[in-house]
């Protein structure tokens, strides 16, 4: 008997504010602070099935994920291509005007428009959508964006330059101890290798001066010999200084993400080396592609599908990039489980996914599913279980969340430069380039 | 109960080859044969849900197509991604210098290459799964695109110069009577408009002599004023001739289709013209764009999901398009309703559709299903149905394939010229810019 598409309207939208812990890892805005807000998106079909979705938790993502909660109820989990215009509707800002001006143009993400947020929080709820669909009909996420391509994906260990705690002993403990320095980097490169198998690595940079971070990537390049190395300042260096680093690493680095801020700068730098440059900063929009192509200002884009608004257009993003010959690999910011597998099922689609992923996850010791993801020689398996293949553990949710309740605002928003003066008063977000 | 994704492995595929009536339509390389090749897949799952797709019958298309079936046999209808390697190692062409080189340089699509032949066949093998998967789920083709954002798509009407009938009397009789001057050709856009209600034109151009060409498109300016209009030689003409006729229909014009041969011709009338220039000859498939777009030799590409490898591709196209600018619109070749229901799931799913599609259907009165689609004020109601929304009548399938069964050969390959030939023994396939 053929079922009918009504067990598949939303009947239900739950959204779960929470606050997760997050060691003193350092970048060029300051630190992380010691939890940081994620939201937990929850969508409910009329057959019953729960489907799950994960974005950024901050105040101003919660405003727009709220207004779109209530208006998702009766319309199908399928229908995706239309959330963009309802986010707008719902939001009132339909006026292409609004949506693409700029609210905010700092930050680790490049300029934020209201366009950019609601992206991000689209994705939060089209994830869920389709684990919803897919634990309804039994098919793998994967399978509804027509099937994964390989059987494992692979990432790359995250390096920080980090604290061994955060100021004023705030927050929760690890034993990673502190990394400062070059045996630091090497260290934490070694064990997060030691524990899940990682054979590449990512320094985020942008925090010492560049011949300190320089010297780091030395000595990863004689730890690790042949490895894939990458370093991101996030955008901190000036062309000049950007152009020093990628001639002193240009024989150990797989490429240089983001050394300078803004699609101008990129190309100059692009211009004068073949060091490949990737970026999640100054390309994170459809609209910011054809400018940056156009320019050559990039080999690389650094996927990451809360920025795109979601898996399909993740897809779309790869399409793009396959056609104009741009290489693809996908970005992470601090993110749980069940983005880790929202990643994972779409990077298994990607036929030409020809760099291993970032993910943050080995440093998130908190989540919220019942049984913690795994890297297994660097690479996670793609899951074949209905859904996203993860479970909700409905206990350590609550958990979060009442933390989430207990706080006084002063956590509810990512705030680096605000940690960062918990241990240096006189701390100011430094203006670009800050080298 | 979770049903076993078990049940939408493939069982079984069919391909029955057929030949279907085709008027005598002309085009700067001959004339139409009285039957034109197609072929019908379908796809049959463990569940029982059958699956129809259409593409095109030529001899060479249903080589690759019987290779690829058997291959099918065990894997989901939902495993997509992967068809484009399965073919191309079916067809021991996986080398990619071997599949991009050309195969046939001439013809009406641009060059022939072994990749865009697979394409094409794969074309159809998607659209029978993503029929079968819909059937078997109770979703529509769209739902599974990610849903409609239109209930209706708009398409235009398709004037032909023509014949009254084909040389020797052959094939199936019409009473369209013969169209070969400017009142023919508004009579056939007169009856057009009144039977389906079509708003916009499109003239199959590159005929006759440019200036008599002009003068049709004037005359239906005067007999539709202020519809849109178009007109599409085949990329008949020279540089210098598609900027004359440019100059003289640019206040009348939609956009010029395919004027010249060839990227690096488009981009110099484009140059040097503000009408916009449309394409399905110079941008066929992906690794066309970049040039077409970096010389801004197209402003419209005018998809059609055979030539680029199905619906999900299309949609890729247009996200491609949307980033850089480009408007997309759908081309049309001789098919049947499977096609028509397939090309009105994917237009409306595309958010940007700023033009008409292009339809042949209104000229194949022969088709293999049960109740023949309707347009309703030039535009086609989007089936919210299981899969495509159409129903295979077996006998009129088996009827025509009787015909291409019966045929000796001569009318299972298209050959417009060779049709030509019956009324022009001295007819060759003229070169380009033939004007």
């Amino acid at each position: 008997m053929t079922p009918s598409p009504h067990r598949l309207d939303i009947a239900e939208v739950r959204l779960t504010p929470i606050l997760v812990a997050d060691p003193p890892l350092l970048n060029t805005q300051g630190v992380h602070q010691p939890y940081t807000p994620r939201l937990i998106v929850e969508v409910v079909t009329e057959s019953g099935a729960t489907g799950v979705g994960e974005t950024y938790g901050d105040t101003k993502y919660l405003d727009i994920a709220q207004s779109l909660a209530g208006a998702l109820i009766g319309r199908p989990v399928t229908d995706l291509n239309g959330l963009p215009a309802l986010a707008a509707e719902v939001c009132g800002d339909s006026s292409a005007a609004t949506a693409a001006a700029a609210v905010d143009t700092g930050g680790l993400r490049g300029a934020q428009t209201a366009d950019k947020l609601r992206l991000s929080v689209l994705s939060g709820f089209e994830v869920a959508c389709l684990d919803a669909w897919g634990k309804d009909t039994g098919l793998p996420v994967h399978a509804l964006l027509g099937g994964r391509v390989r059987d494992r994906v692979e990432y790359s260990a995250y390096l920080f330059y980090r604290w061994a705690e955060h100021p004023g002993g705030r927050g929760e403990r690890d034993d990673w101890g502190a990394a400062l320095d070059p045996a630091g980097v090497v260290a934490q490169a070694r064990r997060l290798a030691d524990t899940h198998g990682f054979r590449s690595f990512k320094l985020k940079g942008g925090v010492f001066a560049p011949d300190q971070e320089v010297a780091a990537i030395r000595a990863l390049a004689d730890a690790f010999p042949g490895r894939p190395l990458r370093l991101d300042p996030n955008g901190a260096w000036s062309v000049a200084t950007s152009l020093e680093v990628a001639d002193a690493l240009r024989d150990v680095l797989e490429y240089l993400e983001d050394p300078a801020s803004g699609t101008a700068r990129m190309a100059e730098v692009a211009s004068a080396t073949d060091l490949p440059l990737a970026t999640n900063m100054c390309v994170t929009t459809f609209d910011e592609i054809a400018e940056a192509v156009t320019r050559g200002a990039v080999q690389i884009v650094l996927s990451d599908h809360h920025y795109w608004g979601g898996l399909r257009n993740t897809r779309e993003l790869a399409a793009v990039c396959r056609t104009f010959g741009i290489g693809l690999s996908m970005h992470s910011n601090t993110h749980l489980g069940i983005s880790l597998a929202a990643m994972t099922h779409v990077a298994a689609t990607v036929p030409d996914l020809h760099h291993a992923c970032d993910s943050h996850y080995p440093w998130q010791t908190e989540d919220v599913l019942t049984e913690r993801l795994a890297f297994r020689d660097g690479r996670m398996d793609v899951s074949d279980a209905p859904g996203l293949g993860v479970e909700l553990d409905r206990d350590r949710l609550a958990a979060l969340h009442r933390r989430w309740l207990a706080d006084d605002g002063a956590l509810r928003d990512r705030d680096d430069a605000a940690a960062m003066r918990l241990a240096d008063p006189d701390w100011v977000t430094p203006a670009v380039p800050r080298w």
